[in-house]
C-alpha cells in the first residue's frame, strides 16, 4: 500500500441475531464512509446454518468492498453463560471470515471503541449514533448495530494513526 | 446415497487448544473406523489465526475423508465465562466448516455421547477410550480428544439408526 492510498477498514459488531458491519476509509486525518449494513441470519435455521450464513455474508461484504484490515468488537462476558457461548460462536464467524480473506484482524474492547468515537468509555448508544452521524455525515441513518460497527472501524483507524505517529516520533 | 453404501460420519470434539476429529462408517449395524486425529493450532498465533487454522484443518479433513454427515459435541457451559466464550469460538469453526461443505451438522450433549458408547451418561474418559478400542479395534491407540470425537460420530450413527428403525415401524 502506498501512503497516498486511503486505507479501507472493515468494522464488525458481532451478534448471532444481528451482526453490524461498516467500511470506512482513513486518509491521513480524513475519515470517509464506504458502506454499512446488518446481517441477520434467519432464527429458524439450524444453528450451524445460521453461523454459515453469517460467515458467508461477511465474506461477501469483504469481496464487495475490499477492506485492507478488519476490526472486531470484543465482547462483554455476559452473566448468562449460555448467551456468552452463543456470542462466542458469532464472534468466531466475524474473526474467521476476514482472516481467511488474508486481512489482519484487530480486536477492541467496547470502552476503547466508545472512547475513540465519543471521547468517553461510558458513552451510550445514542451518543455513539450521534457521533457517527457527525464523523461520517454521508452515512445517513444507521441502526445501532451498524453504527457500532462503524465505530469499531473508526477506533481501529484511530489506533493505527496513534501507532504510526508514535512510530515516526 | 444408496442403502448399501456405508454412511460416513465425521465426529468433532471442539476445543481451542485441541479439537479432536474422527471419521467412522456405519453399514446397517456394522461400524468401521476410517481415520482420526487432533488439530492443535499454535497458541502463539493471533486469536483469529488460531480459529482460521482450526477451520482450514477441519475443511481439509472433510476434503480428504469425504464424510456424508457431521456431528459435534455440545459443550458444558463452564463456570469460567471467559473459557466459555473461547470454547464458543472453537465450536463455531467446527460447525461452519462442515456446513460450508454441505454436510448436515448434528449436535449431541456429552451425556448422550457417553450413553451411546458406554451405556451410561456418567462414564469417564477411560471408559470412553476402552469402548472406542472395543467398537473400533482397527483405530489403534487414540488420545482422549480423538476418542471423544469418534464417540460423537458413533453417537450420531446410533441416533440415525434409531430414527430409521422408528421411521420404519
Amino acid at each position: 500500500m502506498t501512503p497516498n492510498q486511503p486505507l479501507r477498514i472493515l468494522g464488525l459488531d458481532p451478534g448471532l441475531r444481528r451482526t453490524g458491519w461498516g467500511v470506512v476509509t482513513i486518509d491521513g486525518m480524513r475519515l470517509g464512509h464506504v458502506a454499512h449494513g446488518v446481517i441477520a441470519p434467519k432464527e429458524t435455521l439450524p444453528f450451524a446454518e445460521r453461523l454459515l450464513f453469517l460467515f458467508e455474508e461477511i465474506s461477501q461484504v469483504i469481496a464487495a468492498h475490499r477492506p485492507d484490515e478488519a476490526a472486531v468488537e470484543e465482547t462483554f462476558v455476559n452473566v448468562n453463560a449460555s448467551s456468552t457461548l452463543k456470542l462466542g460462536h458469532a464472534r468466531a464467524a466475524c474473526l474467521i471470515a476476514p482472516a481467511r480473506a488474508g486481512l489482519s484482524v484487530a480486536e477492541y474492547a467496547p470502552t476503547v471503541v466508545k472512547k475513540a468515537v465519543v471521547g468517553t468509555g461510558g458513552a451510550d448508544k445514542a451518543q455513539v449514533g450521534f457521533m457517527i452521524r457527525r464523523l461520517l455525515p454521508t452515512a445517513g441513518d444507521t441502526t445501532s448495530d451498524a453504527a457500532d460497527a462503524l465505530a469499531v472501524a473508526i477506533a481501529h483507524a484511530h489506533a493505527r494513526k496513534t501507532r504510526t505517529i508514535r512510530g515516526a516520533a
